[in-house]
């Protein structure tokens, strides 16, 4: 059974070495029911705690507005992707077995390695199994938003750039990444879940079939708004302004539209017939059955400007 | 019929005179579905639009992000609660007859005249309607909060403090701000809706019952949080640390949250069995079927706390 890893205590000198009297949670929203809990155990070492209310979807998603009223705030289960100097990323990890990929059978000899946060801290040891067993296996670095070899996030894939490995095998729960990673190495991509021992391949054609239908739609209707987002780590202001530019240039005119959380509450308040959306990508692609206009893509609005083909299909990435 | 106005020509030499060319666009959710052709009349005389897509809950809310992407931001349909000089409030006011005024029965001669801001701006007229008919009419100014006679808000009933008229008059729709008046004042309250020409006394015993029953259904629950509200006219975090203290000393401990929008999504993420409000006080009082659990005002804590008793029952405002 895999184990969950929120080591509290390891903050305290931190905490100390900041001199912070008044601290700030702020937790995805999976874990917010141990905020009770997390708040207490500070109060009682003699922290003031203010908790983050807010949805939280990543580190790209910093609550820069309680870090105005605290000393220090604490980001849990996220890897960094700012570092400020009053924020303190607190690492939330899933213990497993590594003894489970000696029975993975991949036909491909080379490896190319990766793992959403919660599991890549493991990684390096997943390599030495799968290299005793003779696979070749690629356990990369990629850009500065991801920190740990082999990390994906669900906007960013750097570890696979100039990938040499013939497959993927992705560790982790969830279809998103490795969809991702399928989209954007277009290799074999496999997909191990510690949790229920599931091991598949990856396929993406349902996905892309859905992707497509969501672009001829946006086609057929009247306007369009691009949204931009407040977050820090997924603001793209200039993308948004670019493509709007590029809009007009085809005399479609769309409108731009800022935004904290993206929301069918937000959005079904505007009459447009499509977004686009250059915040997180996740909205566009998991979210699609809550809304009732078709999310595009960044990429996707340039395919449905006639600026891109389709076989130059690429999944969105925040770099 | 009603009217609506909205000037946007009028902004235009506001905008020359503080020479802007980015400009910003709120509207309440309500007026949303306009904001592609509110966008479309500022683009078409050269400048550059970003909408605010937040909710967006009065001029308590105002968008400071967007204001730091523009040179102007447009903040529509609220009276100005702060005065910012790259703001521009651009009303929009409901116009009505004042001639219905003419066939109110009121059995008491002295009246004190309310309405929200959509309907404020023709009080005066009404006053002469009443005056002319005998009555005694109050028309009062408000807090700061508040800027036109007789104004109320949710959150603000100044206009009525120390009224001496026998009964209220309350000109708009809904029946959120003359219960409000009622709770405020203790005096009898009628409400004229221009919209469906209904005249009726308002009533708040359902409406008492129903925050008694929050209030007994809070005590029975171990463990509740106190929510900050981050947007600029609604956080209140001194009040929520002062009541944090006040329940510490009588053994009960409450966690702070803070928050932007406060919605049954982000709330359910916790635990909690209560929640106290120190944001815009509708939330507690219309929002009441939305959520699982009690959200009490600040005086409503200090009941469950012991420290008020149900005769000093007071609506909750912001000053």
């Amino acid at each position: 059974m895999p184990r969950r890893k929120l080591d509290l205590e390891s903050v305290l000198p931190e905490l100390e070495k900041r001199n912070a009297k008044k601290i700030g949670i702020q937790l995805p929203d999976g874990l917010k029911y141990k905020s009770e809990q997390i708040a207490e155990f500070f109060e009682s070492k003699g922290y003031e705690v203010i908790i983050s209310g807010s949805h939280c979807y990543g580190a790209c998603d910093l609550d820069l507005e309680l870090l105005k009223e605290v000393d220090v705030l604490l980001h849990l289960a996220h890897t960094p992707i700012f570092e400020l100097e009053r924020v303190i990323y607190v690492p939330y990890y899933v213990d497993y077995d590594v003894e489970d990929f000696e029975d993975i059978e991949i036909e491909e000899r080379s490896i190319a390695l990766i793992a959403s946060a919660q599991y890549a801290w493991k990684l390096p040891e997943v390599k030495s199994v799968l290299e005793k067993r003779g696979y070749e296996v690629e356990l990369k670095r990629g850009s500065n938003r991801v920190k740990m070899l082999g990390q994906v996030l669900g906007c960013n894939y750097t570890v696979l750039r100039n990938s040499k490995a013939e497959a993927v095998l992705f560790v982790g729960d969830g279809l998103f990444h490795p969809i991702g990673a399928k989209i954007y190495t277009k290799k074999k991509v496999y997909r191990f879940c510690p949790l229920d021992k599931e091991f598949e391949e990856v396929k993406v054609d349902d996905f892309l079939k859905r992707r497509y239908l969501s672009i001829s739609k946006a086609m057929a209707a009247e306007r369009g708004a691009i949204i931009v987002s407040k977050k820090i780590g997924q603001k793209r202001l200039s993308l948004a302004l670019d493509l709007k530019r590029k809009a007009k240039e085809r005399s479609k005119e769309v409108e731009l539209i800022y935004l904290d959380d993206i929301s069918p509450q937000v959005l079904e308040n505007f009459l447009y017939g499509y977004f686009v959306n250059t915040a997180c990508p996740r909205i566009s692609y998991d979210d699609i059955e809550l809304y009732s206009v078709p999310i595009l893509t960044p990429q996707e609005f340039e395919m449905l400007l006639g600026l891109r083909s389709w076989e130059d299909y690429e999944v969105d990435e925040i770099l």
